[in-house]
């Protein structure tokens, strides 16, 4: 049994769903659903563990000519102290050029077999150790670690091999042609191959390393190319546990391994420029900072360029049908993970005549007050808080915190002061509590960009018309992935649905309940539109994978009647 | 019936010859082959020599602000005296953009419809007026400019619209999702849509202004974007007949026209960089110099670009079975339009050892004889030189055949001089025999970019390993569309079939006989590939289309039983 036959039955299930947009994952979405999930949690614990114990993080590739690492956990901000393999950079490229032959010639469905069994590989025997590795670098909860690092990435990786594969099955493999020139007919046998458009690098980014990586390393290497990653420097060990695993697997499969490899840098010697402007990188996807988003794709042609950047997401709140149950589900969404996802929304617009409910129209001041009001709840409690913001990342997001608050306390009002909570596990985690500043529109240069961390903005605009005029207008020029409607009013809906629409962000309306308001579905919910300056790298659609690879034909005349060669 | 149900068994066609890659086409493939031929032809030549007679090109766009027109026949070397209406360029792009919305809306069959009705306007009312006016601007032949100015530029334009409804289809237009969190069911409507990028520009070239334009305006417009175009000065009436049709048939259909206007300007006063450069400007189509389209692709960010430039297109001659037949078609291809054409071959490379034959080995310099000889005799009767050579397009290809003659005497050997010849029925007519030059591969700096015209050089190589090497490196280095082998040895043109794979270039084998080496047959061949500097703009697969259009969804709570909103 092939590899492919092997996975075929999951891969034509998650084909459905990708057709239908329906509710399908094969993995388990808690961990304690994790078949035998004690000993898994524990053997991953204790691969985390091993690897801080070696302090020397083994990769059998070609060029290693240093050992560096500088990742600090943000749960214990003490240096993890493992180091990774440096390599030459022109090493990596020539032996992923030398490995990209024989893998671009396997037919495709193949390469799928290969890539789905990885996925296999990662989900059952290093995804706990990733989710450790994820939790003290870029610093998430555990249960988001599992989730949006674990199985939700995975999901998206089985994605970008259903589109890719959608891309290279457009494409016939072969034809006979045949037609009459004047008097005589021409017979041709006509051969279209799929080849790989060449190395690609990946940039994964400090506080999600997974979510995009996995599924860019999928398109590209199902449609042939190999792979060179570029962890950020503060979120290496993920992404290495990724490349031992694709590399293994490769091996294993009788491909050269090094279609998968690591390229690490330091804070202080970047080397993301060298990577991108590297004359064999023929596709860059990147996930990161605007500012280095904007350079990417300014500089990366010849290559192709995927970005995901970031931007402003929104909130317009108009009315709503429960004000209450509205706040707590923003709350709860402008709290998670510290706001430190692409998805988190940062400005919420609000009438400043109020918010219409079935009881009358609460003022603005009132609604803002009782949005802080609901945010502090979520976090009092350390417990509770920990499950839901977790850590902040970097402690320059806890610098950004400051500076804001003292603007905010100059320039208009806090809502809610940033203040470490102490962590129940992790005494010395890096924590805050959310910063929430009311402003009014004049304060657009505070807020009409993205501020990174548990940092948002009520704001107070003329009325829900220049509500949803601000809002859309901070996706068109800032960027934006997710925006969030609350309106009772179907004619407001459907005009904010035609806005968004042309804004280019993911519109969720009226969501209250259990269900955070930024959670994205794989096989359902769609990510970034490419519409607007928050990015191109869409991964679930025809358009993140039909360029990574061209087609070239070649055709000879053949024989009517033998089909061979003449 | 709706336009779409009236087209839709011949797009249903369409689609299943781009599956399969068959030989189809709705179209007759020769002039005399139109329905009543006769009254077609003579109708097309009056509608053209009307336009001559009017002066002044009426086209009922906004912001016009002045009349211009530089056009010169190749035919005549007298200026054709039309002008066209030039307009305010921010008034274009916001008339396009007024326009896209409800063009946007639309369900995409019903603008697939609309844009097949286009294309039986153009083949049913103006494909002879187009004819000429290909003629006597781009200066092709009568027959090529029926085919690969019509009826060739048709087809692939239905092909645009294959792949277009191919990468929507792949969206659902709708979900209905579901799924516990907690102890809750959420149960959410979600809506996929379509959003067009934005106002596309089209740029069309002085050779060959219709085959490329007509399927990217297919692509944009299928998509949702309205389209700007942008004719080369030397070539502005078949666009300018183009736009009127689209813009009635938009209106008729009741559409904003405005989805489809004309941007001219002077060679003096060029406005292509004010048009890349516009903040309005969301996708270009670019088709044109290697120089121009090299600033377009460093340039377009965040537009989306697609090009068309150009290259070395090359030629290993190693051995033949029948040499005479072999060096005959490609003597024909080397003249046909006089070389200006995107495919055309330029580099020829040929063991210094000789060609071997079954009749035993040639030597180099015979086979560079025999190949002037055969192209001299396909160029010394002028009727028959009419037919192939047609005339030079500009002035420029003159002064580099001048330029490059006075080189090769200095440098190499002139295989053959260019002059021109004397057309039998335009005795003024721009023209000249090709220049064939044998150079060593010392002379890398004078054929190793593309010298645009009836240019060639006979190159002699070390082996036939050489041959190959430096054929596929200028592909990879100067980018290069079409290459062509002959080869008795299996294992060679297997080598060379992987080489120009990895080149990127659509490779011929072993053609002789009737049909013309660098013929491309819609439905069938493809075109660019995108993995080498000759362009991007493939055409005819998914990655020319499935960026032009991003994916926006909105979601929001339904009750399970109703499935309407709570």
């Amino acid at each position: 049994m092939t590899l492919f036959e092997k996975h075929q039955a999951r891969f034509e299930q998650a084909q459905q769903a990708c057709a239908t947009r329906h509710c399908w994952s094969p993995y388990p979405e808690m961990p304690d659903k994790y078949p035998e999930a004690a000993h898994a949690k524990s053997a991953g614990l204790a691969a985390f563990e091993q690897h801080l114990k070696n302090g020397r993080f083994e990769l059998d590739q070609p060029g290693i000519t240093n050992w560096i690492g500088e990742e600090i956990s943000p749960y214990t901000q003490q240096a993890l102290g493992v180091v990774y393999p440096q390599s030459d950079i022109n090493t990596l490229f020539d032996a992923a050029e030398k490995a990209m032959d024989s893998w671009a010639q396997a037919p495709y469905t193949q390469r799928i077999g290969v890539l789905m069994e990885v996925l296999e590989v990662l989900y059952r025997d290093h995804l706990f150790e990733v989710l450790h590795a994820v939790m003290h670098t870029a610093g998430q909860s555990y249960n988001m670690a599992y989730a949006g690092s674990g199985v939700n990435a995975l999901d998206r990786s089985i994605e970008a091999l259903v589109y890719s594969e959608q891309a290279m099955r457009s494409v016939a493999p072969s034809a006979h042609w045949s037609r009459r020139f004047g008097s005589s007919e021409i017979h041709l046998q006509k051969t279209y191959r799929l080849v790989p458009r060449g190395t690609a690098v990946c940039f994964s980014c400090a506080s999600f390393p997974t979510w995009n990586a996995w599924p860019s390393m999928m398109a590209s290497l199902a449609t042939g190319n190999p792979v060179i990653l570029k962890p950020h420097p503060a979120t290496v060990l993920p992404m290495a546990i990724t490349v031992k695993a694709f590399r293994q697997v490769l091996q294993a499969a009788g491909f050269d391994p090094n279609l998968v490899t690591l390229a690490i840098d330091t804070t202080s010697e970047p080397i993301g420029k060298v990577l991108i402007k590297h004359p064999k990188t023929a596709i860059v996807d990147f996930t990161g900072s605007v500012r280095f988003g904007q350079w990417v794709e300014q500089n990366a042609h010849p290559a192709l360029a995927f970005t995901e950047t970031a931007g402003c997401n929104t909130v317009v709140l108009e009315s709503a049908q429960d004000l209450d149950a509205a706040l707590r589900n923003l709350a709860t969404t402008m709290c998670l993970f510290s706001a430190q996802m692409c998805t988190s929304p940062q400005n919420i617009y609000i009438p400043q005549s109020g918010v219409n409910t079935p009881t009358g129209t609460v003022p603005f001041h009132e609604v803002a007050q009782r949005l802080a009001t609901a945010v502090q709840a979520l976090t009092s409690d350390p417990k509770k808080a920990s499950m839901i913001l977790a850590t902040i990342q970097s402690p320059q997001t806890l610098a950004l915190l400051q500076e804001l608050q003292a603007q905010g306390q100059q320039r208009g009002q806090v809502l809610l002061s940033p203040q470490p909570y102490t962590h129940p596990e992790f005494p010395d985690a890096r924590t805050s509590t959310p910063l929430m500043l009311q402003v009014s529109t004049r304060e657009r240069d505070l807020y009409a960009e993205e501020r990174f961390g548990p940092i948002s903005f009520v704001i107070a605009c003329e009325d829900a018309q220049d509500a949803l005029k601000q809002a859309t207008q901070d996706a068109r020029s800032q960027g934006g992935l997710t925006a969030f409607l609350y309106s009772t009013r179907e004619d407001f809906i459907a005009q904010a649905e035609a806005a968004y629409a042309r804004a280019g962000a993911q519109l969720t309306i009226n969501l209250v309940g259990a269900m955070p308001l930024n959670f994205a579905a794989a096989y359902s919910d769609y990510h970034v539109t490419g519409l607007n300056p928050a990015g191109n790298a869409t991964l679930t659609n025809l358009a993140f994978v039909a360029g990574r690879f061209g087609i070239v034909q070649s055709r000879r005349p053949v024989t009517p009647e033998s089909g061979s060669t003449p």
